[in-house]
C-alpha cells in the first residue's frame, strides 16, 4: 500500500523510521515546509516535496497520513484527502477536537477510515479499546494524566520543592515544554483529549468549549506540602463524569489521594482511568508522548488500515452520538475543596469564616492554622471541605475575601476521593 | 442475534444480566448441569436445558458462549460450536492455554470468530489492545500480576504481616480463594494465562508446559519485612521476556522495586505490563475478576462479533506464529537474586559462603545479618545478588546448604530491576 505524508517533524520522522522495517507499507510522498532542513531520520531525496498536490491528488497512495499537527492547515488537507477517497490516519488531537464529527462523517459517506488512536495518549491504547473492547459498558466517569508536559512540572514542584517557573524552566531546557508553554499550563492541550475522549464515551458531540478549564501557574509550594501532609498528590486531570443527564467536564489541578493509582503517575508519563458499570475502574498507563510511542499508535492504525483492506472491506469505528448529553455548568459541579487564605492571627477569625460558610451550607472536613507570620500578626489557614456545590464555594469566597480579618484567599484547589471498589479476586 | 449459552455459574450469571439490557443479542438457550439450582439472576425457565445438543445443534444459534470453566467438556462443546460454524466467545483460560492453536485454526477454517478476551485479565483490555492496538510493535517483554487471588494474599502478608496459612484462610473465607487452592496458589492460573498471552505477543506456540512454575507457598512474613526494609514488594509475577532467540516463561514470586507500578497493584486486582520497541512499558491495570468485569470482556467479544456480522464480514485476530522462538531453560535465566538462611553466629561464615558464590561468578549486592538467636548461637543471614545465571545459584545453594556453618536455607526470591525509561513529554 502507497503512503502519503503530510510533515516529517518529530513524530513524523519517528513513523517513518518505524515504516522503514516494513514492506507491506511503502512511502511514497512527503510534504514538507522545507526540503533542505535536516531531519532525525535519512529520507531518500525524491520523496520530499511542497507540494500538498503530490500527496493529495496521488491517485497511488490510498493512505494519508498526517503528523504536521495545528488545526491549518491540517484540517483542509485531511479534508481533501478524504474527499479523495483516501484512508487517513492522525495524531492531530486539536483538529480531531474542533472538527472530528465532521470529518468522521465525511469519512463514512466516502466508505474510507479515519483513525486517530495517537492524538490521545501517544501510544497507550486508549481510544481502541474504549471502542471495542469496553463497548458492552455503560461508562460512568474519565480521569485522566494527558499532558506529560504539566505532570512533570507538577511532578517536580512535588518532589524537589521548586516553584512553577522553575520547575517550567527545567521542563523547557529538558525539551519537555515548548517555548511557549501557553497550550499545555493552561490546560488547553489536555482540554483537546478530553473532548475526544467524552465524545466516544459519552455518545455526544463534546464541544471543546464546553471543557471548564483551568491550568497550574496558580500552583505553589506549600499547596504541595500541604496536600502531602493531608496524603494527597496535586494532579493536573481531566475528567468527564456522568452526572445524570447531564455530563461534567473539566480540566484544573485536583488533590488525589496518595494510595490512588493516579497519584503515583510521575513525570512525563500518561494515565487515563476509565470507570464502566461492567467493568470497575481501568487504568491505561505509558508514555504518552515522544516520537517512538506516538509511532506505535500511527503505525497501529495504519496496520489496522491495510488488515482492513486485505480483508476487502473497512470498518470504520462505531461513532455513535445518540446520547446527547447536555454539559454540566461549572457552578452545578459538586466536589470537594482545599482552601488556602491568609488572615488576621487573632481570636474569632475561624468562627467569621465557618459562619460564611456555613450559612452556604458548606460543610468543613478539616482546618489546619499555619505558619503565623509575627510581624504581620497574619497565620496561614487550611481548609478541606465535604462536598458543596461550586457556587455556593466561589460565593463564600467572595464573601470571606471581604472579611477585614482576611488578607488574601491564596488558591482553591479541587479534591477528589475514589470509592471503594468491590474487588472480586 | 440468537445467543446459546455454555454455563451459567458466577460469570455466566454476569454476562446473562448484562445481556437482559441490550435488544440485539437475544439468549435461546442455556446449557446447565442442574435444572433446579438456584440462580443469581432471574431466567425464564424455558431457556434452561441440560442437553447440550440444545445449544450445538441449533440452527438458530450463530453465537455461543462458554462460560462453564474447566478442560472438559468446554473442550469438546467448543469445538462442535466451531464445527458446526458458530462463533464461539469463551472466558475459558485452560481450554484456551492448551488447545487454544488448534481451535482458532478450526475457527479459521469454519470462517467463524473464536474470541477470548475474558480469558485473561478479567475485565481488562489486554488481548485486544496487544493483538491490534500494539501491532506495529516488536514486543520485548510481559510482566504480569494475573491472578487476583495471590495478589490478595501477598498484599496481606504484606500490609497485615500475616503467615501464608493465614492470609489464604481470610481469603477464602471472604471467597477470593477456592477450598482447594492449588490451581491459585501454584501458579498455575497465571501460567495459562501466560501461556497465551505469551502466544500471542511473541508469535510463538508457547505450551504450559514450557513454563516455569513456583508457588507463594513458600513466603514468610519475614521475606516481607526484609524486602521492605530493601525497598521491594513481593508479587507473584507472570514474565515472559524475549532473550536473544529464545522466550523466557516463568511464574514466581518476585521482589518489585516499591516504585514501580505493579507494586502498588493491590488487593484483588490485575495488571499487565506490555514492553513493545516502540512504546516503551504501558500498564493495563483493573479487576481481574468477578461476575461483572468478566461480563465487560465477554459482552465485549459479542459485540466484536456482532459488529462484524453486521458489516457482513467476520475477521478473526490475526494469529501468527512466524517467530517460533524456542523456550530458553530456566537455568539459562539470568536475574537478581533474594537469599535467606540461618547460619551459626561466628566469625568466618560470611567468607565461606562469598567464596562459593564468588567461585561460580555470583556478584553480591548486599547482606544483611539479623536476628541473632544467642540460645541457638544462629544468625539470619540475608543476601541480594547482582545478575546472576539461575545454574550458578541453584548450585551455589546447594553447596551452600553443605558448609557445616550453615543449618539451613530458608528461601530464594528472585528480584527484577526496570531499566530507567526515558519520558519525553
Amino acid at each position: 500500500m502507497a503512503v502519503g505524508f503530510l510533515g516529517l517533524g518529530v513524530v513524523g520522522s519517528g513513523v517513518f523510521r518505524a515504516l522503514t522495517q516494513r514492506a507491506d507499507l511503502h512511502v511514497k510522498s512527503i510534504l514538507v515546509r522545507d526540503l533542505g532542513k535536516p531531519r532525525p531520520v535519512p529520507v531518500p531525496p525524491g520523496l520530499l516535496t511542497t507540494d500538498p498536490d503530490r500527496v493529495l491528488n496521488d491517485p497511488d497512495i490510498s493512505l494519508v497520513v498526517e503528523v504536521m499537527g495545528g488545526e491549518r492547515p491540517a484540517l483542509d488537507y485531511i479534508r481533501r484527502a478524504l474527499e479523495a477517497g483516501k484512508h487517513v490516519v492522525t495524531a492531530n488531537k486539536e483538529v480531531m477536537a474542533k472538527h472530528g464529527l465532521e470529518l468522521l462523517k465525511l469519512a463514512g459517506e466516502k466508505g474510507v477510515n479515519l483513525l486517530f488512536e495517537a492524538s490521545v495518549g501517544g501510544g497507550i491504547p486508549v481510544l481502541g479499546p474504549l471502542m471495542k473492547d469496553l463497548a458492552a459498558n455503560r461508562i460512568l466517569s474519565i480521569h485522566a494524566i494527558i499532558n506529560g508536559t504539566t505532570n512533570y512540572i507538577l511532578t517536580r514542584m512535588a518532589q524537589a520543592g521548586l516553584n512553577f517557573a522553575d520547575a517550567l524552566r527545567e521542563a523547557q531546557e529538558l525539551g519537555y515544554a515548548e517555548p511557549d508553554p501557553t497550550n499545555d499550563v493552561e490546560g488547553i492541550d489536555a482540554a483537546y483529549k478530553l473532548a475526544i475522549l467524552a465524545t466516544l464515551a459519552f455518545h455526544t458531540a463534546v464541544r471543546v468549549e464546553g471543557v471548564y478549564r483551568e491550568g497550574i501557574t496558580r500552583l505553589q509550594a506549600k499547596d504541595f506540602r500541604y496536600a502531602k501532609e493531608l496524603g494527597y498528590a496535586i494532579k493536573l486531570l481531566a475528567i468527564a463524569r456522568r452526572n445524570g443527564d447531564a455530563l461534567q467536564l473539566r480540566v484544573h489541578p485536583v488533590w488525589v489521594p496518595q494510595e490512588h493509582l493516579l497519584a503515583k503517575v510521575d513525570g512525563a508519563f500518561n494515565a487515563v482511568e476509565i470507570e464502566g458499570d461492567l467493568v470497575g475502574h481501568v487504568v491505561f498507563h505509558g508514555q504518552g508522548a515522544g516520537p517512538l510511542p506516538t509511532s506505535s499508535a500511527v503505525v497501529g492504525d495504519m496496520l489496522e488500515v491495510s488488515r482492513g483492506l486485505a480483508a476487502g472491506r473497512v470498518r470504520s469505528p462505531a461513532l455513535r452520538l445518540e446520547e446527547g448529553l447536555r454539559v454540566l455548568p461549572m457552578e452545578e459541579v459538586e466536589t470537594r475543596y482545599y482552601i488556602r487564605l491568609t488572615a488576621a492571627d487573632q481570636p474569632g477569625v475561624l468562627a467569621q469564616i465557618a459562619r460564611i460558610m456555613g450559612d452556604l451550607r458548606i460543610s468543613i472536613d478539616s482546618v489546619i492554622q499555619k505558619d503565623a507570620d509575627r510581624r504581620a500578626q497574619t497565620a496561614e489557614i487550611v481548609i478541606t471541605t465535604h462536598p458543596a456545590r461550586e457556587a455556593a464555594v466561589q460565593k463564600a469566597l467572595g464573601e470571606i475575601a471581604k472579611l477585614s480579618v482576611v488578607r488574601q484567599v491564596s488558591n482553591l484547589v479541587r479534591v477528589e476521593d475514589w470509592p471503594e471498589e468491590g474487588s472480586g479476586a
